[in-house]
């Protein structure tokens, strides 16, 4: 059974749950989920309605047309998807591996509704996971000289995987404006610390350092100054004075699993919306 | 500016949000917040729904008269509030008074908005804190032979003081069911362990014995059944074999008085749905 | 280098460590982790003690011999280990088989210090991963007629391969005493709640069914009594109302992952102590 | 009964557990509580040894002088405590005045073993509660110009009282080198944010601008750096887009509460050790 899911956000105004709800109603849709929310501080309306497709009056790809006069009503941002649709995904990995088991362990749990049809990296260690499992890999060593030309390949690859989503599971190369600029809030990362505390290549170092009684780890989408993007989900473990530097690293990574596999489901159930950098997650 | 606050649940069906939203919007109304939930396993929907009454064009006493007959058509269990109303609550309690100073010093520094006009103990420990709050005191000490009576007291005193809520913080009388009957979803209680593990008397030492290595308290809804009712929060802490029965008293009142504090509150503000011993909390 | 680690437990009384220390320190042992507990309700002392055997004056293989004098003196229960020492482990698993991923994935990691030389089940879903891993694999199917007979032959199968650790990796069938008697506090099960809350057979079943706004997993030693044997880890993560059964089962097996692992790893550091069904851990 | 109570700090060699734990075992000594860590980075030793002085043959006056061979042989760094002692703590406070609510409450509970004679603050606010409780109130207006006069006036009252711990309950001042100086590792802060993020005056503010997912609260002992002191405590609470910055200041100040009132406990218990601008927690 098919629905149809909506993400809206617009200026907050009288009318616009009621516009919304009796579109849907007045085809004949029934709502499964809906939950909204309203940021006082700018005054901007959120919204994610999702509805069953079963006996809806208008045909699928009809839908954005007719939906589109109200939207413009309102001023919405708004982007209409389907559950039938199976987005894209490619997976960026460098020597840390423990993200890529776990994700392709959900993957293949049914946890994502995605394709994976290839995983890039920067490294050779990844191929066996990636052949073993059916995945296309492609190798891409970055240096300083060949950083532009290696990232135009890989955009070439992604472009022709038509690929929706780029997954940095613990992938150690920044990526340029122009890259990060082609996947605008469709590449996820996940950082080893509890941001903003902890900022680049060596969070766990960093936060043995000060004394932390608590670590965490970060996802959120990238943007293009570093560790800087709309947080989309964290978590914490603690650790004491007992705990090496080995010992965070351990803990963490199991902290990154988690919540890098979250953002990644709540990104494939059209789950985000970022504004202000921020995010609203409707889990 | 005042706000209504509408609570609904019914059977779910196409054009329940449409229909309650275009209520409020052809009368003008701006909604503030609102949330749905949808049980699919019993096909029940939920909703709360806050909107601002300025400019709303039903006066304020007829909102409930005017939404009855759309309320009938969906077969809506429903409570309308406003924003206006303070509701008053009172306080229960024993020896174990951090519960009690917690929930008082929320109170002054505003996180409660209500009246607490009295506080009931089967003790006379809470006598000073009560005074010195301005709040009457009153001492009900409970006998085997004597406790219908002096429940038929508490709940003269409950209704002449016109109570909306009783807040049980660590009171160890069990209520009989003629007490329970007559403030229905409307006793919070808190029970120092994570509910359902150590029902009863004495949670630490069953925890302590069991060799538990986290702890819990559960605010929740009082029924006939002991702390066998609706739960409206739960929190937790790690603690060790070094932890005395004492060190989990210690942390476990941490947790009480903010897990019972928390659950006075989303009641205060109307956030809370009960169905089939469950709760919605739409916070 | 190779480190001695001595496991004490004893009535407490004066010049314990005082003693031991000295045992180690006259043999010019150099103490690299202690770690002492002190249970005041039973008067029991716990000791971890983990000494260096560079230049330590008695011979491996006679210490054992040197120490037990000592240890009757304080009528010690102790265990010497040694760090040289790899002990055997033994998967067993059913149809869930994300904990035997998640420990297969940690084994090769390098998180434990162990041979994995089988996996058994009552299934046979575990084979390809098994033999994909390069460990051996049986099924043995079992019915209530059979099922004396199957344990008869799995303790055979384990004794051959010098098993020291049974993981119970969400394996479905309960033991009977006396393949629990072959193995005390040796057999370590992940329980999928937070125990002693919803024992049995499907606690995430119960556990949305009682509404709880926390879920937990627990992993023990298995004892004859179904999941009441000694703690060793739990953990939680918080649910609502919006999280469907399937929900808390996906929440809940990475808590299972985690719990478990956590457990395994600190038994085979020798790290674990049991008394009075609890546990001491020296992490 | 009393207790002794000895805090060392040392390069790590052979025979430090040894001949501490002699030293109390051949005076007749029964340890109660011992505790100890070796940090392999820097091969440092630390240790907390609690004993009874029940028919120690030392005279309590005597202890430190007949240790301090030993405290030579290894270099030791090391303080000697007696349970007996009630150390002597002030707060200082400005107009948030929930910590200090708290810890006068758990001071009454009897969880703090301390004296509190007085209560400091820039502002007037806290004066009530402090005269209610018996407690000295003295308010010190500062401003550029006075600054220095005025702590000058406040390390005079606090020699006066025989103060030995200076707990910053929310105290806005930031203070200097000379006021830090006299009270190395004495002095406690409570920051409302997750350190090292969120340094400065308004952490709630930028952790809502920064949109992230969990907020938290550090206690440190004050150094001359700002909000960079060795770590003693942290904790943490889950938010969401849903949080405005009030919910964030609500849900942060029962984190600052708890994780102030366990610092502060710690301190008063001697179970805190620092070194490296970190610390070590002997709970």
């Amino acid at each position: 059974m098919e629905n149809a899911i909506l993400l809206i956000s617009c200026p907050d105004t009288k009318g616009i749950v009621a516009k919304v709800s009796n579109f849907i109603y007045q085809n004949n849709g029934n709502i499964e989920h809906a939950d909204q929310h309203i940021d006082s501080e700018t005054n901007t309306f959120f919204m994610r309605i999702e509805w069953s497709l079963k006996d809806f009056r208008i045909p699928k790809e009809k839908i954005a047309q007719k939906f589109s006069s109200l939207a413009a009503e309102f001023k919405m941002e708004w982007n209409l998807h389907f559950s039938s649709e199976i987005p894209v995904m490619a997976i960026f990995v460098s020597r840390h591996l423990h993200c890529l088991y776990d994700l392709l362990l959900r993957y293949r749990e049914g946890q994502f509704k995605c394709k994976i049809p290839l995983i890039i990296s920067n490294h050779s260690l990844a191929k066996d996971i990636a052949t073993s499992s059916g995945i296309k890999f492609f190798e891409f060593p970055i240096t300083k000289e060949n950083k532009s030309e290696q990232e135009r390949r890989q955009l070439q690859l992604l472009k022709e995987n038509s690929v929706d989503l780029v997954v940095l599971a613990r992938y150690t190369q920044i990526l340029t404006k122009q890259f990060v600029d082609s996947f605008p809030n469709r590449i996820i990362n996940i950082h080893h610390s509890f941001l903003p505390a902890f900022i680049g290549k060596f969070p766990y170092r960093q936060a043995h350092l000060r004394g932390v009684k608590i670590i965490g780890a970060t996802s959120h989408y990238v943007t293009e100054e570093l560790d800087a993007g709309p947080i989309i989900e964290q978590d914490v473990v603690r650790v004491s004075h007992r705990d090496s530097l080995e010992d965070l690293r351990r803990k963490g990574e199991d902290l990154e699993k988690i919540v890098l596999s979250r953002a990644v489901r709540w990104h494939l159930e059209r789950k985000i919306l970022v504004y202000n950098n921020k995010t609203v997650i409707f889990d």
